[in-house]
Formats: C-alpha cells, sequence, structure tokens
C-alpha cells in the first residue's frame, strides 16, 4: 500500500513507521507546510520521499494520512478532492472529530465514502518528528467514528493498519468521541496553559515557579505542548469545551466556599471520592513519556 | 544525635532513612498514631524501636522530627512541651509554615526558639513508609522559616543535616512561603482533585475515564494523593490558596470567553506563552516518581 503522509510531527512520523514496520504500508511519501519536516524524516527513514506539494504527495496514494493541526484540514481536504485518485482511503489522526467530519463532508461531497475519521490517543511531551517512534500506538486506543457513508471497506483498511501496529480500536460516535475527549483531554490541556500563564504573569512568578516541585511539574507538563494545535483543537470543539469548562467552573465556585469556610468535610469528602477514583484507573500504555 | 521521628510515612521515613545514612541521626525511635505503621518502619530497618507514646518517643530524644499531616501538628507540640528535653530541636516537615509557627509559639511558649520550620520540596504519588527512600530528597529544595527568636545553633542543626543528604537549603519568610506553594503545590493539588470528582461525577464519567490517555494521567497523578493531609493543607493554608484559586477562577473566565467567542487571537496567546515558561522550566531532582 501507497501511503502519503500530510504532516510530518511526532503523530504522522510514528504513524508512518508504525505502520511501515508493522508491513501495512510499503512506500510513504510525506508533505510538510514546512519543507525541512519533510526532509528531516526522508533523513530519519521515516518517509521515502518528501513531495513538494500535496498534489505531489497524493499523486498516485492507495492511503492519504492528515496528520496536521485539526484547523488546516478543511483546505486540505479541498486538495484531496482535486488531486487524490477517488480510490484512495482518506484518514486522519485529530483530537476532534465533529467537525473535521462535517469539512470532509463540504470538501469531498459523493466521494466522502473513502474518509475514515479516526482519532489515535497517543502523544508525547516532546513534539516533532525527531521523537517519532513506530512503537508509540502499542496498547494504545485508537477511536474511530465512521459515518453511514462511510465505506465498510475503506473503515476496515484503516482499522487494519492500527491493528497491526498494537492498537486497539473502539468505535463510538463522533459526538461522543469530542464529549470524552473535552473532558478527559481538551480541559485538562487548557487548565494546564492556564495556570502556568497565571503564576508566570505574577510579580512574584519566576521564584514561585523556581521552588516547583513534581507535583506542578507533571501537572503541568501537557502545558508545554504545542500552543497552535491546541489553539484549533479549542476552537473546533469549542461546544463540547465550553459545557466541560462551565462545569469545572462550577466545582471550583464550590471548592472556593468549602476553602473560605474552612469546611473540613466538605474538602476532604471531595478529595476523598478524588483519590479513590484515580487510585483505581489504569491507563493504556504510552510509550513516549519524557520528563519534561 | 537520637531522632525521634513523630509519623511514620513517606516524607518521615525518608528523613529518618536519609538522615542515618549521612551519618547525622545515630539512633531513631518512630511514633505513629497506627502502631502498624512504626511496626513496619522497624521491620524495614528505618527506625530502631517503635515507642508506644510520644511521650516515651521523645523523653531523651536531641533532636524531634513532627512528620504528620499538618492538622495534627498543634496538638502534638503541645505533648512535645510536656515531654521532650528542653534542649531538644524541634522540626517539622509540614507543607505550609504560618500556621504551623503559630501553633508552636502557642504551644511551645518561652522555648519556641527551639523549633525550626521546614519544608523539604519532595514526595511522591505513592504514599506510605514502604515507598520510603534514603535518596528522596537528593538535589531538592528544602525551604526553612526561621523566625527572629529561633536560636541559630538550632537552625544551623537542622539545615546541616538536610545539606547532608544532598539537598538545596533556601531561607524565606513564612509568608512568602505559604504564597508560592498555594500557587504551585496546592492550587494544583485542589485543581486535579476538582477535575477528577468532576469527571467520576457526570452519568458517562466511567467510559470517559476508560479513554484517558497520557495527558490526563499525568495532569491527574496528584489526584491520587493523601486526602486528610490535603485537607489540613488546604484548611491551614486557605488564606493564600483562596486568593490563588479566585485569581485562577478569574483567568477560566477568560478562557471560556474565549472559547465561547471562537477568540483564536486570545487563545494562542495565552497557550503560547504558557508553552514557552512550561519548555523553559527546569525541576530539582525527585526521585519517587512513581506511575501511578
Amino acid at each position: 500500500m501507497k501511503l502519503a503522509l500530510l504532516g510530518c510531527g511526532l503523530l504522522g512520523g510514528s504513524l508512518a513507521a508504525a505502520w511501515r514496520q508493522s508491513g501495512r504500508a510499503a512506500h510513504v511519501t510525506g508533505f510538510d507546510v514546512v519543507p525541512q519536516r519533510a526532509h528531516r524524516a526522508l533523513e530519519l527513514g521515516i518517509i521515502e520521499r518528501a513531495a513538494p506539494t500535496v498534489a505531489d504527495a497524493v499523486a498516485d496514494a492507495d492511503c492519504i494520512v492528515l496528520a496536521t493541526p485539526v484547523g488546516s484540514m478543511g483546505s486540505l481536504l479541498s486538495e484531496l478532492q482535486r488531486h487524490a485518485r477517488n480510490e484512495a482511503v482518506i484518514t486522519d489522526v485529530g483530537s476532534t472529530k465533529v467537525e473535521v467530519i462535517a469539512q470532509a463532508q463540504a470538501a469531498l461531497g459523493d466521494t466522502f465514502g473513502r474518509f475514515v475519521p479516526a482519532h489515535p490517543i497517543a502523544g508525547g511531551a516532546l513534539p516533532g518528528i525527531e521523537h517519532a517512534s513506530a512503537d508509540l500506538f502499542r496498547g494504545c486506543w485508537v477511536i474511530t467514528t465512521p459515518q453511514p457513508q462511510t465505506h465498510a471497506d475503506a473503515v476496515g483498511l484503516v482499522e487494519t493498519n492500527w491493528a497491526a501496529c498494537g492498537a486497539n480500536i473502539e468505535r463510538m460516535s463522533a459526538h461522543e468521541h469530542d464529549r470524552i475527549f473535552a473532558a478527559v483531554s481538551h480541559l485538562p490541556h487548557l487548565l494546564a496553559f492556564a495556570l502556568v500563564h497565571l503564576v508566570a504573569s505574577q510579580p512574584d512568578g519566576e521564584r514561585k515557579l523556581r521552588f516547583a516541585g513534581a507535583g506542578f511539574r507533571d501537572f503541568t507538563r501537557i502545558a508545554a505542548s504545542d500552543p497552535v494545535m491546541w489553539r484549533d483543537i479549542a476552537l473546533a470543539n469549542r461546544g463540547a469545551l465550553s459545557l466541560e469548562l462551565a462545569q469545572f467552573r462550577t466545582q471550583l465556585e464550590e471548592l472556593q466556599r468549602a476553602v473560605d469556610a474552612a469546611d473540613a468535610v466538605a474538602l476532604e469528602r471531595l478529595f476523598a471520592q478524588a483519590s479513590q477514583v484515580r487510585r483505581a484507573q489504569t491507563f493504556r500504555a504510552t510509550s513516549n513519556d519524557h520528563d519534561v
């Protein structure tokens, strides 16, 4: 299978490496709006060819993967409609699904059925093709959100590719996907960015950050993430994210009341429930956990 | 030096192990309100003797360490006033300093000068003496907040003990200490507890938690912390914590407006500033970082 990779970052590079290692992709052509990234992917042996344009990258591809920030997927899909073979299966790795699906429907029209919306729950604190790894998806979830129009063989191809590199597949509706990840991924990113921004903006912020320990380090690790990627995610999923954020603010209002009233019972009850849930929680392996 | 350890948990056990390994403590007697914990410390070779009462533990000690939740320190200090030798140096490892100092002053009266308030910035996600390690403090900060009345030789003894096990000492005022750790430790704990509590309380909470990835895992690691310990910290430092929480809520109000208005510029600006600060941040080593 000839693969066209659009976006040569951590996730796209890892996907190309993983799909090749599992024998599912035989030849990979890469494109990136920043040409150096595609050249670096070539140097690292992750792609066979760095294409100068999207049109060139996808011309003879059997499968095309969108691995760019979700905000750029709409215009890329329009280019694919013009330049990709009609038989080519198109998929993505975006963190939001409802908006990307709407854009694919608008851009691909009659051939929308070849688009398989997907989201691998993997990543690492360190971005970029340099940190790409064929093992990134081993043991991870990959969520697919096929639509009624999506061709069954296209879904089968994409899910088989992912399963071949050790991922666990789960199908769900795009709306459920966006609600889940608003709560357990997008909101935590927003909170981590907000905390670092707040502390750094305070007059004694530098001194405060100097004495931060392991708790702060882990809590804010995701605040080192790419700002453009997360701006796009926040915008693309703003409906679900807005609801989760509003609920969280209500929760903080209650906590503020409990702190101000020195309400030991309310504080202990909330902390104990959270602690019990968190201690019982297990996570799928993610192999790119660097200490940032 | 004969050491009395009050509270045989992760921090107290690690302190005893570290001070012994560095040759600063020759004999350690331990006490815990849960006798099994002191017996476990004995079995693990971290203490030489498990005392049945506080009075017995401190009777002939040269140095007494309070390593219990901060909410219990007031009554412990009153017991020390009755039972400890007048020459004994008393110190603590509490995460808040202003309230503990006030309690020490009330309890110790004329002998308040022998109390050296201290806070090692170390810990681990896994609590309990089982996870104690003599290396826990290597490369970490230890904050001391001596008062005008604190005896210079008492401060010297405690700081020398900490330096001998590889910690970096920083003196500051108790108010500055409490302000700093409200921002970079106590508030993040509150937020992590609040997020896990919120998600777990939602009708689809279990399903949401099932698909949580590495970002959520790191962000909420501190939500597995001991609820009683953190209830006490939130109460003991509620003045500074309340201020930081209120500022954070204002920050979230702004973010809510930006998300709801799809304000790409505001979102990217905040994310980019936070990301830049966080990527530039370095942390002192902490050796007890388990994957919870």
